[in-house]
């Protein structure tokens, strides 16, 4: 059966969000003669008087970054959603619509406007994901969903070089966990378990998806992958939400994305961009024991530094296509070294 | 209302897809950092002996193009989907998988390698539409969904300037497809017309978001759209597919077209990069009046010929999101001349 899919195109069911994925394995051998990507230089220095991120600098609107040390979170200048907007609902079955509330932060990883995720020392890591559970805490109080997620790179839509991540924070529950919660939900009234636990376990039993793993955590290239190096990050334990974490899991997290990420960047000798962030149980009252705590990692190259998956086409308008199949690509990623490619001789 | 939508982040809803949009219509102001993409040159010969895709030369394969005239079709030399996989399938709640049989075919628009589909005469355009017709009633005899489509521009991960579309044509109703095909059945159980023919009807006699319109077609950036400059093509009668398509109503979709992607060029003065394609009634037997034939055009330009709108962090993992309600760019498109910049002065 392994045989069959590494040769021949076939289609993956994501149970996650009720979604399938074309595998056309025999694919990844056409020549590319599209668009390549630029590299961006990856020599910053470690502070820099023109980024309006770094510590002690200006920013747009006038405001003055403090002279922070560490993660450090503030207001985001442009926030796609605003905390006031007064209510109003149309609900029309062709015209439907309504007004929204929210709040958008950014969220500097470091002083450091040199060093991505898996260049900071693993501690340093772990204060990341003390403040990232700390947000969704204190946000979770007034909205019903707090998004927390990084764009890496430009290619990612990223718009400034110093590492951080973003917090969006909605009063609704978007599309995404919408689907995720009915999924999870018809999977626990059905199985008894949650899926993501059950599906860990099976994971890590069979490991041909694993591509790092320590007590606490699994980071697979998921069965139903959609973009080529696509990862899920997953407890062993049922754990609904962030904040919920023991610190030794804390500590454990920051040691798998340290590890993940420098793998990531080991692949092609570049800071790999991506599109990562937590899908935990929504703050809405109400039993939430089908939700299982996760990241998704969705990073678009595919070949090399330069040539990217493009989802467009048929699959913006039919369904997601891949051309390596996740064992492939989870096989890849496990055999990089634990060392990052900038410190090596060091 | 539309006042509070112009100022406000909002919520529209797609009864097509059942999937929402924030729409923030007040973070167009932010200033652009980020990632600017490259225009390609423009001035491309009529020939290029260099081309895979132009008449007489030969392709990677070996094949050498017939020395043809008007649209060409012919088989994908790197298809994602083969003819004669065998049959396999895992039902294993969470390692679903199913092998699957198709076919990819190319279809170049002409022999010139230098008109994209704007720049070609309306007599040509139809006979475009007439090899699509002929296409998805080839193809949809054995295969159950036959996708049409075009990706155009490098930014859109086309391979090959020459302009090109594509045909892929599955046994399987792809994701997008299966969830156009349960919301346009629920819509026509409950309210006894296609949704979006009651749609098509709404928008004529709305206006606001109407791009071009003829007799028998309207273009409208639809109420809610997802890409900055995102359209849906509608005849006004209701259509189950293109082959239903009578003689005058082929000549007014070329017409359409031509007006259409005329306007997308003129907005930023450049080829206008996008993914377009063809959604009709499945082939699968059975009652199809729930559907009503239509084209998505899905370009991710924003601001201006190198800012692109970056679907990454809250729109992977959350629910889709835009910086400009629908209603302004459909009138910033409908303003502009049905003359192509390029034939200025001509
Ligand atoms: O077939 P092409 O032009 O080589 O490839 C292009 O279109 C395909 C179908 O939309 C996509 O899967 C590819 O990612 C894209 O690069
Ligand atoms: O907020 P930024 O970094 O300016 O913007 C970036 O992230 C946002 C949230 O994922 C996206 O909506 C934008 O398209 C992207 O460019």
């Amino acid at each position: 059966m392994n045989d069959l899919f590494e040769e021949w195109p076939h289609r993956r069911y994501n149970p996650l969000k009720d979604e399938w994925v074309l595998v056309s394995p025999h694919r990844n051998k056409r020549p590319w003669q599209g668009r390549t990507e630029e590299i961006a230089p990856s020599s910053r220095p470690a502070h820099d008087p023109e980024c309006y991120l770094c510590a002690g600098n200006r920013r747009v609107t006038g405001a003055v970054n403090p002279d922070y040390r560490g993660p450090h979170v503030f207001a985001n200048d442009f926030p796609a959603l605003l905390g006031d907007a007064p209510s109003f609902a149309s609900d029309d079955p062709l015209f439907r619509a309504e007004t929204v509330r929210g709040a958008a932060r950014v969220i500097c990883f470091s002083e450091r406007h040199d060093l991505t995720l898996p260049e900071l020392p693993v501690q340093a890591i772990r204060g990341i994901v003390d403040l990232w559970a700390a947000q969704i805490e204190q946000l979770g109080r007034t909205h019903s969903w707090v998004a927390v997620f990084e764009n890496k790179g430009a290619l990612m839509g990223c718009s400034n070089p110093h590492p951080h991540g973003q917090i969006w924070a909605t009063g609704f529950l978007p599309d995404e966990v919408r689907r995720e919660d009915a999924a999870q939900a018809a999977y626990l009234a059905r199985h008894g378990t949650p899926l993501l636990l059950d599906y860990a376990g099976r994971e890590a039993a069979d490991g041909s998806r694993v591509v790092v793993a320590n007590d606490h955590w699994l980071a697979v290239v998921p069965y139903w992958a959609v973009w080529p190096f696509e990862t899920l990050v997953l407890p062993r334990r049922h754990v609904l939400r962030l904040p919920d974490l023991a610190p030794p899991e804390r500590d454990a997290l920051a040691d798998i994305l340290k590890r993940l990420c420098t793998r990531y960047d080991n692949l092609f000798g570049i800071e790999f961009p991506y599109t990562m962030g937590w899908h935990g149980a929504p703050m809405t009252p109400g039993a939430q024991d089908h939700w299982q705590l996760h990241a998704h990692f969705y990073p678009p190259l595919l070949r090399s530094a330069t040539v990217r998956k493009f989802m467009v086409g048929f699959e913006m308008l039919a369904e997601a296509q891949r051309d390596l199949t996740a064992e492939t690509a989870a096989a890849r990623l496990r055999d990089l070294p634990d060392l990052h490619y900038k410190f090596k001789g060091e």
